[in-house]
């Protein structure tokens, strides 16, 4: 790829002069030229061809064909000001940090203007690569067309397949959860879930769901339990459910916020947990789940390994390997007195 | 200045070498070549002409006195996995980020080791200054001697008074506390207090007890309540001032999470809130305050202000003005209905 570089650039030539000489899109011919293992050989030949031809080299292409690298990465997050952004976050600067990359830290605040802006700002830094961490778990647009460096999606996948994500594994959590519930003995089970915009709260819906007829049963109240990822909703939704007199001995509560609501007013209403009914959480939120009257037991969603697993693909990205497509990371059941097995009452 | 920077640095020069042809101090030195106020106008004449005299001139030097920024901030945090760190970074990445400069971000951990690593790390990028984000409000040691570029201290403040530093006025807000509940015309109040080595801690006390003197009164029950950060002492300690005896007609809690054990102490004793027992706490963190069981009264400690003041005087730093010393910033009372006025049982 060395005939690139070693000619000046002409201003005037850009990657769409590239992607219409080699007759091939946008996206393609950027994908190509960052080494993308989802373009075929011959593609990429003809790519970088219609590259040399024209002498389209860019700074940022020049660095990333040159492997001259910066050794910086952009982290460009929606909203750094949500719990679920710093963990990731923290993982991912915990395995660049150790190595000699450094981490350019821009937060477009939910902004798609801010979000260009920033863009812009990583990409004339020369970054080597871009990680987008999302607010959510739902996939969010793809910037990976016209980027001319690798980019890895954290957290919210991207909904662009050919691109490379990493999210927690929702599903799973939601199958976990209800198998850990039957494997003490639970059988009437209510999900008392959080806001059913969110793949967080319909995802783990599924796998409840799942794993409740895999065992010849239904979620008590049904599996349409959505409300606010609220205490308050805990409380209000554990009230109407104890009054509707059906059997309950379990309730799974779409996160620890809600678990907290939710072991309020059991509590409050004289009912025992774990003895009479066990109640656990999603996310595993210290400062919510631990200090919880009894301790809650939750699933953890791994944010921390994530963020250094997207860190990693990343890296070898840049290095001009990828595996493209939405990974979804294992979580992991944090047992504690709120689902202990006990002598039933 | 530009007689320096006008020949090739020597690789065995050192700022120790032009500090002693200068007779300074190695801080001294540091700071003159930087353009810091502090340091008188002879002093820097003569540290400057050493500097030239021996050629020194390393390259962030060079970028320094050139005024050739590289539009880059580093931001050394001492653990990013902390809930205080968040909003700090928060604000002084909006205020750096909506212009032109971007944010190298290095976490610590809490690590010194790490800690001159990311340091080494950042001044070979060149930054054009360091905001150092601390994890308590407890000063910290100072790294400002011997590093080329302006550092600015966020949260903790450096150990030196000579540097510019930035925290929460604590002890005002001990004395808001305080008068906001004696406006509410209690005079029965308990200080439920946290770890007391953590000066955030120890300076609430102070005013606290000095709002307290002020009016006549003395803290219920001491001012020397001093526990954990957490739920479980509130809940504790509120116990153990009930069954004293003592009237008690309001708690003022060390954190929202000492309060919130308070509230439910109190709620489960029956005690009403706020009509028998107000009830305030700091930190302002929604997810404890805002949905407490009644909504909780709280000092919000103003940390993304505080974080663009740090990044506004880095600024200012780097463009040659500082203004030294430890600036305590103003803290906001958030009224709600844990305090409110009602009539008394």
């Amino acid at each position: 790829m060395s005939v690139i570089n070693s000619k000046k650039p002409k201003a005037s030539v850009t990657l769409t002069d590239v992607a219409q000489l080699a007759g091939v899109s946008l996206a393609t011919a950027s994908k190509a030229l960052n080494g993308r293992s989802q373009v075929r050989a011959e593609t990429r030949q003809k790519v970088i061809e219609a590259a040399a031809a024209l002498s389209f080299t860019p700074n940022p292409f020049a660095q990333a064909l040159n492997a001259s690298h910066t050794g910086t990465i952009g982290m460009l997050t929606s909203d750094l000001d949500n719990r679920f952004v710093l963990p990731v976050l923290l993982g991912a600067e915990d395995a660049f940090g150790s190595g000699a990359t450094s981490v350019l830290l821009c937060d477009a605040r939910g902004d798609a203007v801010r979000e260009q802006h920033h863009l812009n700002t990583l990409l004339a830094r020369r970054v080597d690569g871009i990680v987008v961490l999302g607010r959510t778990t739902n996939p969010r647009p793809s910037i990976t067309a016209g980027v001319p460096v690798p980019v890895v999606y954290a957290y919210a996948p991207s909904d662009d397949p050919a691109d490379t994500s990493f999210t927690p594994d929702n599903y799973t959590a939601g199958r976990q959860a209800i198998e850990h519930l039957l494997a003490r003995g639970r059988r009437s089970i209510a999900l008392v879930n959080g806001e059913p915009s969110y793949t967080a709260a319909t995802d783990r819906a599924a796998g409840a769901r799942d794993a409740m007829r895999e065992a010849g049963l239904e979620l008590t109240g049904g599996d349409e339990l959505y409300g606010q990822w609220s205490e308050s909703w805990g409380r209000q939704c554990t009230e109407t459910l104890l009054a509707s007199g059906r059997p309950i001995d379990a309730i799974l509560a779409g996160s620890d916020q809600i678990a907290r609501g939710v072991l309020e007013q059991l509590r409050e209403t004289g009912h025992h947990v774990p003895a009479e009914v066990a109640v656990m959480g999603f996310d595993n939120w210290d400062i919510l789940s631990a200090t919880a009257r009894p301790p809650l037991t939750s699933i953890d969603m791994n944010l921390q390994e994530l963020g250094r697993a997207a860190a990693r693909a990343l890296s070898d990205a840049i290095s001009g390997t990828t595996e493209p497509g939405v990974h979804r990371l294992p979580v992991r059941l944090v047992p504690r007195e709120s689902t202990a097995s006990v002598q039933r009452l």
